[in-house]
């Protein structure tokens, strides 16, 4: 098993009306002053808006706004969420909203407190600080809730990079599952998608991994299919919804990757060019990247995509359990091909382009140079 | 899904030699004098002691001593802890052993800033702030390494009662799984045990459970088994150590009880008696309860305890799967009748009446009455 060192501070509360609680825990951290960031009109049409507005009046806590996140955040929208935690002085952000939301408001939360632009933090620079960070979870998929790391899009650039620092950890997250009845059948498949390839990029690539961590990631990925499945069939199922969100967050917050021996995300770094370039939700751009990769990747080791196909689909050869993945992900409504993607042209050797500049950012340039992430594409 | 609030600050670091960071680390934190608790000789034979002593002396951290911590810590020797941690006006207590030592520095740490005695703790004083505290761990079974509770006996009326605060989280443990390669096998068995029931408790009394908690726990009582196996043919077999080990702090850190419906603790319960009253090894005390109660509570459960079976042994019936772990603990070593204990005489009903303390401190007594209780104990 390989060294680690496991560091996770994030409160978790899960459950019915929890969000109601958010004025309170502000309160007795002693924020009188929060920035909410949030994204479009979901929050307002549900009546969550009213509600937490409602709540922190009750308790005292002024509110600044910062609404219109996009779903895959843009950096021209963080740096004006920067400047306004800034000028209004705030103590704290507030994110409400799933896991694009968390993500600008961690950039804005060390933003705020750095005199560089924020853009920095995605390309080398290291925070010292950071504003507290709350969360509100609508949308269970990312992990980000409990996590550190955030990804935001330069629009100018189109580069999607990522970034993570020990300080930007939110320190509280409250997961309401009942608050994801009203989300869309294909947002669920994205965010099913999202989940699974999160853990399944550390069990395909890590290098040597504990067996108790192999099944650690298994049961996520099953626990993911049982419940996307139900959901589907019945939306207002809490007991799925919640178990849905928890394997979810389990997927990202680090507990799927500790003690095991080097691995990549390198479907996480061909789709980010995908959503980029073409805006693609990101597990759309996933759904179809992933079962390509698999195809292109699996030859290098057999005996885990095997163990995969007869632990997670009861299949007897790595080849049907890539494509049981595929089939499933077509069932839930996800698209597994790039000709599926609504865009009205693309184009493989630019997204290869742009995903080598996340390559070369993440020390995988050696095994994923231009032409072999044009290969994985042509696969999809 | 239950409601639930997760919070767990410990870092957690593991790795051969990390033991060596200790140093730097409470330096890194301003640290510069600590009270440095530990146990009986086996440090001391094993260089451990030596090793801390000169790391510390390197950062210039200035050491107190209190060794001599008993396999079932005692308050008489806590008390000399708090006494001396505050005459000394240490910053911090490091825990250098295995569950009991940082089960008393918990204890301790608590104590020290507290103006009431230490065992108020134990029976219901709620301590505002704790000394923080840091563990590096030579013997991995209780989980203490990782969660906020600590165990202690009130040698003069034989209470063996716990404790817990989001205070008393150890701030950093560190785990060296090579450090535990000298443990006689017995110990390791009383440690696979202890590991095992801490699950078990919350897999076989809970009202309900998530499908995902419920592989999650088999998944530790799995890894346990194999790597008990795995380590008693090669015992310097380091990744088995480190998988063992990483299994035991799962088991107890709150992975496994979050989102479950009301559990109990009935085995700890009863064996807390028998502990407090014969000082036998916690986990050999376990192995003597878990089947007994198994037998006497399985018609509560039955899909349950026939799932347990099936998924842990193989096999096809709910009686067939408490036989095989019981056969499982005589394997290992550990002994699972009351008659094996290495006391002369024992009384069943005085450890029936002292488990009734901590049944009704636990809020258990309406099903765990003395009559209950001596039912149990027949079995064994």
């Amino acid at each position: 098993m390989e060294a680690f060192n496991y560091y996770n501070p994030t409160r978790l509360i899960y459950g019915v009306d929890k969000q109601q609680e958010i004025g309170q825990i502000l309160k007795g951290d002693g924020i009188d002053k929060v920035l909410m960031v949030y994204g479009r009109s979901s929050i307002k049409k549900s009546g969550l808006y009213d509600e937490i507005l409602k709540v922190l009046d009750t308790q005292g806590v002024e509110v600044i706004e910062h609404g219109g996140v996009k779903s895959n955040p843009v950096l021209s929208h963080t740096r004006l969420g920067v400047d306004l935690a800034k000028a209004e002085q705030v103590q704290a952000i507030l994110a409400v909203g799933g896991g694009s939301v968390v993500d600008e408001s961690k950039a804005i939360a060390a933003g705020a407190c750095m005199d560089e632009d924020v853009w920095n933090l995605f390309t080398g620079t290291k925070p010292n600080q950071a504003l507290p960070l709350y969360a509100v979870l609508t949308l269970s998929a990312t992990g980000s809730e409990m996590n550190s790391g955030g990804v935001v899009t330069n629009e100018e650039t189109q580069e999607k990079f990522s970034f993570s620092s020990p300080y930007t950890y939110p320190k509280v997250s409250i997961v309401n599952p009942a608050l994801t009845y009203s989300l869309p059948m294909d947002y669920l498949a994205y965010s099913a998608v999202d989940a699974i390839t999160h853990v399944l990029e550390v069990y395909f690539t890590a290098e040597a991994m504990p067996l108790m961590k192999r099944r650690f990631i298994e049961n996520i990925v099953l626990t993911i299919i049982e419940t996307t499945e139900r959901i589907m069939e019945q939306p207002t199922d809490y007991d799925s919804r919640a178990e849905f969100a928890l394997a979810t967050t389990w997927a990202l917050n680090g507990l799927a990757a500790i003690g095991v021996k080097k691995y990549g995300f390198p479907n996480h770094m061909i789709e980010h060019s995908l959503s980029a370039l073409y805006d693609v939700p990101h597990g759309a751009g996933l759904a179809i990247v992933l079962p390509a990769w698999m195809k292109w990747y699996s030859n290098n080791r057999p005996e885990v995509f095997l163990r995969f196909a007869e632990q997670i689909f009861g299949l007897n050869t790595a080849d049907e359990g890539i494509d049981a993945l595929e089939a499933w992900f077509r069932k839930i409504g996800a698209p597994t091909q790039l000709k599926e993607m609504s865009v009205e042209q693309y184009d493989i050797q630019e997204v290869a382009s742009n995903a080598l500049l996340t390559s070369r950012k993440w020390g995988m340039s050696d095994q994923y140079s231009q032409d072999v992430i044009e290969q994985v594409l042509r696969l999809a």
